[in-house]
């Protein structure tokens, strides 16, 4: 007897359990039917690409697709677009859809896999009594909202961008107007980077009014100015910002609005919470944004919406449900991204808890910043690097790690990520065996460095 | 009572020691006296820096010193140049040096640092009847024969340069040689980078070919035809190669002549072979490149002349001699350099064991080669990165990697020299929460996508 199962979201986390459930199946001699349902017209698209798109970086929006709807179909998924999930019904094993001509249809499935994916926050103020946004705002979390953007940053004369949220996208998003020729302010509720602590992000705040942003930190945007439907300014606990185009760069949240009723327990960010082989209930898998994920350090849930771990888990739920047999083992919080424009050149990187986030979870954190260079001092490539190592007082136990830099200094955080990942020690960091060579570090490696100067203090 | 501590030799190990020995001893209050005796004028300088000087990357050879004489005199060290080691005795716990002026002076210790370092390997046919190389030839091991080829490169006409040795100075030099505009034939004894598997090393000639460098594999240098004292063309075991300037880039060796007849135990390279705390005898300690140290992946010893373990070794040694408790808890084998000209840039880097070490071990070696980009493909830093990761059959430990690559290839090995420091599995590599975002990775970091592929044919 064929199994049939039905995929919720074709994204990163839905298609990478979609084809590797393909696959084990095959492996194993088993007839398996992979349906998907996705209610927009795209897949598997790079939404950590949209900034670089919408800068100008990417020749077009069919370079962010890694498959598109007739690959998925070609290699074995029944994929079927503009069908919007309405009801799920675990107990029966039903999923009920509308197609784009307002049809419903109800799917009995042996394996549902819940990937929908997150949706941007929009707050009443941006959106005009139809409930839809004023013109010249908008998020930016899909490709739609991508080709809006690149529509309103190229083929308009706007002069004035506010950012409201000062964390990735919002940073990406500020150096994309500027590139595009836009004087930008950015707007945010605590600090720019609010998940590094204050003496690393104070650094990037640098940076980006160096490149000439102007950057309103503790400022919460309470509502609009509108004319015509078009914004006119951003009124903010700050005070008033001129504005015609405003970035809605505010986070996301987990987009389970049809699984009301079903039953299925989520966490404080709404995101369903898979135990590690990406089971929620008995035979409903979920991953990707629409999920939390178990942090390593903290224990603790957390949502952290990105590609790297919406691939991980959705590898690992197809591999279950075919029978296979692999787990996610949760994360470290690792992220990456850089604001480069006019001169300046800043990659930030962060693992690990930040200070805030360890004395939140009841650990007692010391930490250090130390300063150096991403080469050795007399070559031409030695750039100003920022590293802050954050260790646990007695057990010596390291904790995270945060970075700020020129280029080549955001990726050495994975040299710490893959040091959390070993439940390692600061000591450990501090005299691991680095590469060294004059281009690319300083004799002692900078984050080793700074593990060390950490250690001595611990 | 003042202890004496008589280190022998004023680079990064020696002066790692004297320093970190003062530190400690202020810290406990001890008085302690260090003595360090350098047969050269010169102190803690980067020899890894003397290619990008002879390049024209450094301004000066002076960029290139840490600290120099004056600098550890001010420090607290009796720093004493012109001071060449003859003799020591363990048991009397004397040293003998000469000065220039011939004048033989003995000095009791109470510790002993030995940290000479390593001399060029010079074959007997490179140098004329009195024993000096002939004009034209040279090593690149110190500042003064960095002087030297400053000085040809910059100065002569010569036109045809061959380089005897395709390991990393090897290359360094072929850049360096090409960038000065010269012709460059690289003649070596196995394969360019022999410590890479040759499916990676092999992309390696693949783009010095690219850049119009000759590289001649499998051939030894047997001797040369020289005319008024100057080279005129290399012999080879492939032939005979016209060459106006030869580089002898043919390793190194630990410089211990001095301790013959002291009874300190050496090993297959001629390095001493000091303990986890630097001990080699009683009040007898050592560090850098005249020593060995220990693999902790195959538990061999191996002679590594790099600065980090100079640097490292020189530290513990340093600590311990004066009360303090540190450990040196050996090397992974990671290594970087970089080959760039002529729109050709190779990073270069390893880590761990290659295929041949694992199997002289008796390890049950897997590996697979990966192919991927530095960034995502749609990004204009997208390059192409090979990774080639190593494990053990059955345990699944993590043996090692091979990264070559465009930039921001390189320093990947980091990552990896991190999960073999801490003992982990291939599968830990390969699902490690390590950064993304499109200019620095793709959504499955190519390291850990390169250790999945091999985790699934484990």
């Amino acid at each position: 007897m064929t199994r049939r199962v039905v995929v919720v979201g074709a994204d990163a986390a839905g298609m990478s359990a979609a084809h590797q459930a393909l696959r084990v199946a095959k492996t194993r001699g088993e007839a398996l039917e992979v349906v998907a349902l996705e209610a927009t017209d795209h897949t598997s698209y790079s939404a950590c690409g949209l900034p670089y798109w919408i800068a100008g970086d990417v020749a077009g929006a069919s370079d962010l697709v890694a498959r598109t709807p007739e690959e998925h179909r070609a290699r074995g998924v029944d994929l079927r677009t503009g069908a919007t999930v309405t009801a799920v019904d675990t107990a029966a094993r039903t999923v009920g859809h509308v197609d784009r001509s307002g049809a419903t249809t109800e799917l009995a499935y042996d394996e549902l896999v819940l990937a929908t994916g997150a949706g941007p926050v929009v707050p009443d103020w941006a959106r005009d009594g139809d409930g839809t946004t004023y013109a010249g705002i908008g998020p930016v979390t899909n490709l739609d909202e991508g080709a809006a953007w690149l529509d309103r940053l190229e083929r308009t004369g706007t002069r004035r961008v506010v950012v409201a949220g000062g964390s990735y996208i919002g940073l990406e998003m500020a150096e994309a107007a500027l590139r595009r020729g836009r004087e930008v302010t950015v707007v945010t509720r605590s600090r720019v980077m609010s998940n590094l602590d204050a003496d690393v992000s104070d650094r990037i705040v640098t940076g980006l009014r160096e490149a000439g942003v102007r950057v309103v930190e503790g400022s919460e945007v309470t509502g609009l100015t509108t004319e015509d439907g078009r914004v006119r300014s951003v009124e903010s606990t700050a005070g008033s910002f001129a504005c015609d185009l405003l970035v809605l760069a505010l986070g996301v949240r987990p987009a389970l609005e049809f699984l009301e009723g079903a039953g299925l327990e989520t966490g404080e960010s709404g995101g369903l919470r898979p135990d590690p082989r990406g089971a929620v209930a008995p035979g409903v898998w979920a991953a990707g944004d629409c999920c939390e994920v178990r942090h390593r350090l903290s224990d603790r849930w957390v949502h952290l919406p990105l590609g790297t771990h919406a691939n991980k888990l959705g590898r690992v739920v197809g591999e279950n449900l075919a029978g296979g047999d692999l787990s996610f083992d949760g994360v470290l919080g690792t992220a990456i991204t850089r604001f480069v424009q006019d001169g300046v050149h800043l990659e930030v990187a962060r693992t690990g808890l930040s200070t805030q986030e360890a004395t939140d979870a009841g650990i007692d954190v010391v930490s250090l910043v130390t300063e150096g260079t991403t080469a050795s001092g007399y070559m031409p490539e030695a750039a100003p690097i920022t590293v802050k190592i954050l260790g646990e007082r007695g057990t010596r136990r390291l904790l995270g790690a945060q970075v700020v830099g020129g280029p080549g200094a955001g990726k050495r955080i994975d040299t710490v990520a893959a040091c959390l990942w070993g439940g390692m020690r600061v000591d450990d960091l501090a005299w691991m065996d680095l590469s060294y060579a004059p281009p690319f570090a300083t004799a002692w490696e900078i984050v080793s460095l700074a593990a060390r100067r950490l250690a001595e203090r611990l």
